[in-house]
């Protein structure tokens, strides 16, 4: 690896070939606080992708938010499955709760429209299996929105490990956790109502280490184990706390940790043969992330300028549609992770490890 | 928590009562390489004791060792036996292999010494418990040889978590790796015989991420689980590579990692409901610890004078004895991570989480 260009040009997107080309026009569907205050100033800050209609379920919310840019359309969920405006969007993103998402995937499908799509892609494994044939029915683009995948830190630590500069990884160590209770203080959420989430903690950011991992390692998991357990009353029956193991092929496992009440708090380290590398903090997006990498003698703070990283998933998913090349978060990646979380559900359940197919 | 005792004062030792005292003369058992690197050096240094006898296989290495200090008689373990210089000391310090060490317990405890055994007690937790018996029988003091226990850094890890400053502990994540295979070229060795060890890497260094999270937060493991696998020839059919979890009674979860050959690292971080500590690195004595603590908004990082771990450790159990004190890490202490690690190989072995009794 090149320390000159790693520290000229850290956070390059590797994966860019065209430099302009006209917009991607996205539909927002589902138009909570990530798309209002995430979302939609990541897309503004884009450079292959735009955002010209908005839809939610309530049509004066989708009338306020489109009138907060220029040239948004605001739908109701309605209007969206009647095919209204619909020459005025190339692709959606959709930002439902997860067991919804197959509906408007449905839809764009149905549309042609390609599709981005919040992680987890559904609440079950069958329903993520639904979208997967729906879009490859239809012929339509499916990306799931894994935001770590084109986070710079990220794709320069993966590089790191695929180099072989940290030697074979061995251990794996990730942890996310944040306060729901303080960060959206109602009980009624649907977060905390599995029929729409699919469980609570481990599906919505144990997906974080766990997919990571896999895209670090660019191998997928073998063998699963979790335990979880609650102390607040929001989480009674759920999965407040969850520690998780993950196998790996070639003797690499992770060992995680997340909690959706808890201190604000993620790293990501991977030890390897010849070294060792971590990200702190890693997973959320507004705080800025650091890369340690040590190797014999030395070690290496890497300290970068940060990207957004919606704006490069949002840039990544357009180049994608622009260059007509299919993402690697793609609908099988987002499956393999749905299943790893429905079986650390079953293996918390039994206190069993849960070998995958 | 007084943040100028802190900082004026983060080394002293809270156990200490007594200043200066006759010194506990020691008989060191077993002369390999860490008794005479790291021991020795360690006593030469401390206040509270000293090396009179040391004790080996071979006579021709206990007159060599015996000769490279002052005053220091040299014994073959059949002359310890027969109490050859028993008058010579007054506790005996055993680092022989982990399934022999009851054979040097048993004739301290007969002569009336008191007993500092490196951690593992034993190799099995029938072997534990035996030493403990002979110990109580005969009322010779009885501790395990935990140095993170008597480490500054760990301390005052342990006062910040006690004192609630990160708030409710929730998840843990501890991590020891090295190379065997480099730092002891010899594939005959006994660590890796699991007759001689108990295991391989688990019994060996798993106890430092299990034992450093008992003692910071004060509880025992209620249940486990571990997965363990092996990628080089001398491990074959041994734990060379261990994930593992512990789970203590409040909801507290350990993530841990540790494997005998990966690149040196070591890490120990305790979330909580409002803050983050992290000692990094940690277990190894050569690497300079460093202790960071996050709340809210600020996070302080400390630096500190290194103490010797071992030093430490020498001190503390002669003080215990000049005070008439029991030591923390006693053998019923002990005992409970050798039933951890037995119930962590079983749990491997079943694929399947394990309650302790």
């Amino acid at each position: 690896m090149d320390l000159e260009a790693l520290l000229a040009d850290f956070t390059h997107r590797d994966w860019q070939t065209v430099d302009d080309s006209e917009p991607i026009r996205l539909a927002l569907v589902g138009l909570g606080w990530w798309v209002r205050e995430e979302a939609m100033p990541a897309i503004e800050e884009s450079d292959f992708c735009t955002t010209s209609v908005v839809v939610s379920g309530s049509a004066e919310k989708a009338t306020r938010v489109a009138n907060s840019g220029e040239g948004i359309t605001g739908l109701t969920y309605e209007d969206y499955h009647d095919g209204t405006a619909v020459t005025e969007y190339d692709a959606v993103y959709i930002c439902t709760p997860n067991s919804t998402h197959i509906e408007y995937v449905r839809t764009a499908a149905r549309h042609g429209k390609h599709v981005l799509c919040e992680k987890p892609m559904a609440a079950t494994s069958e329903g993520a299996k639904r979208i997967v044939e729906v879009c490859a029915d239809e012929e339509v683009t499916l990306m799931v929105a894994y935001r770590m995948q084109t986070d710079p830190a990220v794709r320069r630590a993966r590089d790191i490990v695929g180099e072989g500069i940290i030697g074979e990884p061995r251990q794996i160590h990730g942890h996310m956790s944040d306060c729901v209770p303080d960060l959206i203080p109602n009980p009624d959420q649907w977060r905390l109502d599995p029929e729409l989430s699919g469980g609570a903690t481990l599906i919505d950011i144990g997906l974080y280490p766990l997919n990571t991992a896999r895209f670090l390692l660019d191998r997928d998991p073998i063998a699963v184990y979790a335990e979880t357990n609650a102390t607040h009353e929001w989480f009674d029956g759920l999965d407040e706390h969850v520690s998780f193991q993950v196998s790996f092929e070639g003797c690499v496992s992770a060992a995680c940790t997340v909690s959706h009440n808890a201190f604000n708090a993620s790293h990501f380290t991977v030890v390897g043969t010849e070294g060792k590398l971590t990200i702190e903090p890693v997973f959320f997006p507004w705080d800025d992330r650091e890369l340690a990498v040590s190797t014999g003698e030395a070690t290496a703070d890497l300290s970068f300028e940060q990207r957004n990283q919606m704006t490069e998933e949002f840039d990544y998913f357009a180049h994608c549609l622009i260059t007509d090349t299919d993402p690697v978060p793609d609908g099988r990646h987002g499956l393999v992770d749905i299943e790893a979380v429905e079986a650390m559900y079953t293996a918390a359940e039994r206190g069993e490890r849960i070998e995958l197919s």
